[in-house]
């Protein structure tokens, strides 16, 4: 048998395949350190020891999109090597915190495939989830991306198109407990604004904004041990008149350490509900972002609430030119300059 | 209130203003490896763990510039954010050593206020202190920095420029202890000379050279956690006819590294008395340095003593071009390829 | 005595000199998050803690090539730092694993002096040797590099060439254990190809292709402390009409990371015959790779056997185009886009 695969293409998938990825990934303090020096996170938790302690934690759990990006890039080598584009998530649900020294197992089911009307590309949605070393499972998503056919006149199953909430219900939001007196956050940010202090409707225009230069994003994608051809081999690339892509992940990252003026006393991402990235981002490209707030939800604890968030994400332009495109907008509708339309929850310290 | 506070301007500030700085942030070794890879630091104390003992110390201590770089960052959310410029440093004392593990909180008060001429900016000066986890104070500082004003017609006070002595006087230096057989550094660093060697007025041209890439001075200063926009948005600064400027503690920590051929043999840094970043430096400059000694400073301990040195950095020019520029000369009237002035204090063991 | 030595020249080097090389390294999981960001690495022993247990580790050993890198790096500012070029290896052994905490000593002797005819360099020829911090030598290896004189007209000695063989003979790999049911990497890596699936003369086209960008080469290189000039000072190598040279130890490192597929349950690499750089690399450059197996070695336990592979790297240009050289063709006898011609030898899991 040949060796080297090449990763599969659209006519080697079929409903209810399942597939467990290589190779389990651990993570520890060196993965955290080169999160925050690619991306400028200052998330409270995986700042400082102490904070994470002060908020109810052992220890500093990892930050949340790391842990995703992670898992996402255990997925690639068997689901979107040979991907067109990454098309959009769904249901992504943070199910419990990882620590340095916890191992990801990253596994995933293809619930739905529709080829495209020109053959020569098809649609592959997949549910994966990963678990730690001790088989609990700490992240679960869909998410569904365009996929090469090897062989444009393969023929093809019926088409299958999962149904997918557009929001992950408060009841299938993670219960986690933090201590008592979370909102001693305000002396660790140095900001007042707790989840009380946000309104449905209210714009937060984030004031940072982030060039992209090409190892940045190369680096981030690698340390993902994220292999997609589309973000490395720039020769073929070009070849092809084009030049290498920015993963999405990335952005993902970039926008969200963006956020954090503005959104400081953020604890952690809860869920996904949806999210596209909506054009293609190149080197050299700086990054802005605009949070609008969608919902404002009580958990069954007295001390944190939930906030759902909608962040577009925009290149060279600020933040405060972001117009947010009507829901469900379709992908070619959007502006040529926004490059992430993100929905999301988190959880916030309330106020008694 | 508004979110997303986008920092302080000049009218922002008040004499005796004391500010915590958000978020305490943990260093680890994870830190160390990106310090490493991003500057090519060889120090002998934080290179092998063997050395560390062998020289009196339990563990690693990390690199001063690490310390100092994060420290600095910490303070930029409330006091740079919107500077023109960063111009001098003085009385930066070196006060503990800090391991991995240790999370550093950070504090400063306004103990100067200076407007410019002109009314669309003026000079900040600040004390700031970092402490560890337990209180211990590792870091103290003075930096001076001009910020923009955010309305020109509002009024300030009267000026008030703190005064600064021009050399952190050895009774406040900091006193640690080493190994009894400290002079054994020659057999870890391969180089014979210690304390005894150095002659006051004596020049060493560092023979290395050092092209800084994007990435690498993006990737340092977000690692420090440092947001000031001038770093970061290629975007806004070429609207403004400009680009990025590079970090100037990256520039220190780039000439603290090249400097380590002809110094090999200092164990730590304990003061840096006074600097000034003299030019900008952007993405493709290459930096090469030279150092002359200014003082042999004899400690309370028989096995170091203190070298006062003077390190300037140049770009695109060889150490060797280097003309030391007199004392206190004017900012305006340095050479353009001069990018840092700066006047710090090493401990280095002594014969016996 | 002149401070800030800027390294040996050809004809500071004596047959039979010993050189204890300045200063020790001790490697962490720091470095190993960095090797992953800037290789791509996703090597089964090094990704995962549950991986490395489940093969009969204790924990997971650093990555061979990291190891190999830092190991060199320490070696450059005696032996390499006025170097032309970096010829080629010979003998290269790897002995014992390294893991995060262990401290690397490393020490050379000159094997080996050619002067130039032009006279205007020469080749040095070293054996180096790195141990761990228990005294146990970690690695071996031989290389050799044109180093430029100092002074053309300086007198040389007769020139010595060691005998050097071309393959480390099956004798002198390092025996190591491994988990009796080592084949069930399988289950780790979702690839059943182990040593009785591989035929020698077996050719594997590596399916993925790295650009390099400059950060990436640097970030790496400054990580090894390899000071070498021609990686670092892109003002000297432009005024010499030049630019800077990727760090042939990189190169090693993403043609390894991209033979994981193809070559996905190698455990360890035990030996490097042989390997030349035989055109330089610059960023940009778009790297892929191809093996050709050259031996089956079986070793005297019953779990794993050895395979001599033979990997050739090309820039810009596809894996599949690669014409295997003519086996000890003349340097510059290979086309101009081939980059490595490296032969060595891995460890992998046998069938019952």
């Amino acid at each position: 048998m040949k060796k080297g695969r090449a990763g599969n293409h659209f006519e080697d998938f079929r409903c209810g395949m399942k597939i467990q990825h290589a190779t389990p990934r651990t993570l520890t303090e060196g993965d955290r350190s080169l999160y925050i020096g690619l991306t400028g996170s200052r998330a409270v938790l995986g700042t400082a020891e102490t904070n994470a302690q002060q908020l109810g934690f052992e220890r500093r759990p990892l930050e949340d999109l790391l842990v995703f990006n992670t898992a996402f890039g255990k997925t690639v080598p068997d689901i979107s090597l040979n991907a067109v584009a990454n098309l959009g998530y769904a249901d992504v649900r943070f199910l419990a915190d990882v620590y340095p020294g916890d191992t990801l197992v990253v596994e995933s089911e293809i619930i739905g495939l529709k080829e495209n009307s020109n053959r020569k590309s098809g649609v592959v949605y997949v549910r994966s989830t990963a678990a730690n070393q001790h088989g609990l499972e700490v992240l679960s998503w869909i998410r569904w991306v365009m996929v090469h056919k090897r062989d444009h006149g393969a023929a093809s199953a019926e088409p299958v198109v999962p149904a997918m909430n557009a929001v992950v219900s408060p009841g299938r939001l993670p219960r986690r407990k933090y201590a008592m007196d979370v909102r001693e956050i305000v002396t660790m940010t140095g900001t007042a604004d707790l989840w009380d202090d946000y309104a449905i409707g209210e714009r937060i225009d984030h004031p940072g904004a982030m060039t992209i230069n090409d190892s940045d994003h190369s680096i981030a994608t690698r340390l993902y041990q994220n292999t997609a051809r589309a973000h490395f081999d720039g020769f073929a690339m070009a070849a092809a008149g084009g030049q290498r892509l920015v993963f999405g992940g990335h952005i993902i990252s970039l926008c969200k350490a963006l956020s954090y003026d503005g959104l400081e006393n953020g604890l952690s991402i809860v869920a996904i509900n949806g999210g596209t990235h909506v054009n293609p981002t190149f080197t050299g490209d700086t990054i802005a972002c605009a949070t609008m707030v969608l919902d404002k939800i009580i958990l069954g604890v007295s001390n944190v609430g939930a906030l759902r968030l909608r962040m577009i994400g925009i290149k060279d332009s600020s933040a405060s030119s972001i117009v947010f495109p009507h829901p469900g907008q379709a992908r070619q509708d959007y502006p040529s300059n926004v490059v992430l339309d993100l929905d999301y929850t988190i959880v916030i310290p309330k106020k008694s």
